[in-house]
């Protein structure tokens, strides 16, 4: 039974191990057409052609499925989609009922190619000059906004939305700016100051992003 | 009329100047939220959104379009959208009338991330160890081929076919191999000893891959 | 006269020419010890010592100049300090009187290394899952604040506070939040949905951020 | 004996740990002066003088050696040569009998600076552009096959030619056009009509280039 | 016991995994926001701001504590603060007696930005082409160093002088030429012949330089 | 004449613009095949198989050819091939009398991968951590040199000896490290602390290796 014990701790080893390495992989060149998952246990990854497949965005192409209530994101990025690692690429379909806005954010790792699908959207980005750039879009119309700057999209129709963002990277990251700032907990002064408005301001946007505290 | 001549021929040389400046750029990050276009004549690039903004591809979504009748592939790399000069990301977007096929082909600079967006793909990608990879893909699913990878897609349905690439690059490049091998003059002799054939199967290949000569 | 005109023009051309071209240059290994300035009209840049060095920060650190009134930010990047250029580091001295806050923001092109001088400072950053991270620095003290993240400082002393901030790039770029957002012209309507509150507490923020209109 | 097997288990695990672990790693610039191998079964690796060491060329350039029957490809990459990991370079030892083809191929990860040693080659190469480069090379004669273009080399002349490969990176990787295409079981009809040609031909054509099934 | 054993090796295999693993991450962009740690003995390390901060340099900004009596360095790079893994920054506090001179030496891995907080010092570099680079800097004065140049300073004042020194790397590296060359033991004729001199000079520098041995 | 001097002027500007515009480019990843040298007075450079052909190492490779009398290189990088530009490859063509030796020396931009053509050669390289590595190398016998090493060759046989080295670069650069040293006017107070001796032992080292005047 020792020798049992002695198995489940290097089983949970090497499981807590496998996660962490991946970490180090980056998006520069990499020595090998692609990046072969951890072997776990010992038993290496067998790689087949289901690695290279994602079928996540099926739902999100289905024309007769029921639109999204609200503004709607699905992502293939190497989280969702492993055999993105070392590729430097990766999508997400974005999907704006009518009205909807998808808020201010950044990406850290990589420019964004948007690809209007269906409907109209008006766009916009800030670049680090401070200079704003907004543009309205028709269906077949794509937009770049550059790596880092603050950007948003905005269906202002009548109809349904929907896009295809390309990225450089396989994970592109996402800064939602309102809920960064306001929904985790930064220090009221702190945002006061930085906005130059009053406590009870920062306090009644806090309310409206901060995420409702998980209950059981 | 001196000064104007000069005048002519450094307006001549800033043109010729400003086209190969931009070979240099990379992939690389860049030290700029983007890359602005070297002025003409001295006269600055007003970057505007319309920069930004990239029209080829409305054609490419219009569904009441008639189809291709082969097929047919619309790039937005940096040659054709320049903004995406230093954004590191560019699309091609794919159409295949039943039967047609994307030939064997790599891309010496980027992987490629296909999403399906209609119809039926099979699909398939040889690595660098000669290990064969194929898939049956249905709408909304996407597949990767690892950059420099020869591979290809097929539509072996009974509709049309229409697929997004994004790639982690501005400019992916083409080796299309069929008409790279075939159709560019490579001597015969060569070309019988690497594919261990002989002449008169490389000369009636490369007849079928040769573009004509082009006749006033 | 002609020739002089001809002579301005080209003057004209090459000072044009001669901003952008370094737009291409990246942090990206260079291939020379050193990138030199372009020549202006055709009298190439003479490299001497100077070049390499900047007298810019000489105030920063004069103890008996009397102390900013608020948050002040002096850069020695490669804007101010053109031998950066391929370099791939800068520097920004950071000056913060009693209660100032430097306030939200990121820097989409380098991690900030902070290494507190003088004084105490209070500072955090929030990951891209949301997690926030916080510390209270005394003098000595260092912090990192990775990439693209939303970080801030905030000097809740009664001193002053002085700190030196080092970046990986030449031009590490800056996202102030709180300018960027709502100090640049941004639909008051995105930005209501943005931030899930209503367009008079957007207008109240942008009130307070927009800088005023430069005039005569 | 439980020990034991868990003991196994663990080396197993280990061993094969460590071979994947190396995937990751790239050409980038490492931090490190050269990469150390993993430990096996914990105990770590001695580098001594003898890892900066390669033998595996010395029969490549004994003159008195018999030379090889058909072309003949010697690598000394990181496969070969681990030390090379993360030092973005390795070398190709080739040589060419009378008459004989190194077939049209590509390397997915560097440019290729072929060292003409002794004899006479004819070399060439397809740029993205569809542009063919031929040239003859003389003993002592260098030439540069730019990163994921087609090329090969022939010795056209009556004796043997041997020449030196230098690549850019520890793992610039091969395509055989003709083997990856034609020797790995790519189906008759998308080679047909990649090729334009009739099913026939892509059998010929893979009969002589498939590799032969490996029997007891 | 026999499993306690094999739980032993189990932690010493860990143990000695977990540091060679981080050698393969380099300076080039990561994937996540920062490096999380290898877990210990399937304990995955727990991220909190702590890992953020570094208190290694407190003492060298503490002005009433008593000088060094020769040229003293206090790194804050990678080996020192591991949350620098991957951040492509790092910092060295050096502090100059007078008359004390730090040799020359380089950095193999990034560019130095040196910083005069106060006092005087000499600096100079030698390009790859042979010119040298000198200058006296007053406090507030930055020089920057480029990547791979043999460099030195010099505090030829009567005061102390201490500079602050950022690197675009999180391990620069240091090959101090004087050392690595006369203090390692490489051969006496190889030195001779290297700088032209003879070998009772060689071993004259040698004894000076060459650090004594270790005796218990 | 007003205009011939203006174009006279515009010729010397486009002449001096074109030589520092390389500069800027690195080894990095380039966005085309090759990178097309600039136009010189508005003529496009014409791309032909010559610009990817070097002949300079003909006569390095002449075994009829009268051996060197001392050390002597011949490089093949950027600035001999500039085809090599954006390649990411160079060559050195090394050729050791008996007794010679290539004095201790880095490269600040590209491991060194040498591959021993001909004779025996005692090469040798010291690490960042001061640990001296050093080998015995037979014909057909390669060593790596890690980049920004100090490392040194040795003919200590009786007959010549010729090694071909391959970088990772297009600009690997050079630091001999005794003429950058003593040869290049560096204060004698500085190299006489940086070496711990006294002034006369730096003014003999630098009297043998300071070049002489060049004079009329």
């Amino acid at each position: 039974m020792a020798a049992l014990n002695s198995l489940s701790i290097l089983a949970f080893a090497l499981l807590a191990l496998s996660a962490p390495l991946a970490v180090v992989a980056g998006d520069p060149d990499i020595l090998t057409d692609f990046v072969v998952p951890e072997p776990v246990l010992g038993i290496p990854f067998n790689v087949t052609s289901d690695y290279f497949t994602f079928h996540g965005f099926r739902g999100s192409f289905n024309r007769s499925a029921p639109p999204h209530e609200s503004f709607n994101v699905t992502k293939a990025s190497m989280a969702e989609f492993p055999a993105l690692n070392g590729q430097s690429v990766s999508y997400a379909a974005l999907s704006f009922p009518p009205g909807s806005v998808n808020p201010t954010h950044t990406h850290p790792r990589a420019s964004e190619l948007l690809l209007l699908l269906r409907g109209a959207l008006a766009v916009g980005f800030v670049d680090t000059a401070g200079k704003l750039y907004t543009q309205d879009l028709a269906a077949g119309d794509m937009f770049v906004f550059p790596k880092g700057t603050v950007h948003w999209q905005c269906n202002q129709g009548s109809g349904p939305a929907f896009a295809l963002s390309g990225f450089g990277s396989a994970a592109a990251g996402l800064v939602s700016v309102p809920v960064t700032v306001f929904g985790t907990g930064i220090d009221d002064t702190v945002l006061a100051k930085s906005f130059k408005t009053d406590v009870p301001t920062v306090q009644k946007l806090k309310a409206a992003l901060t995420p409702p505290p998980k209950t059981a």
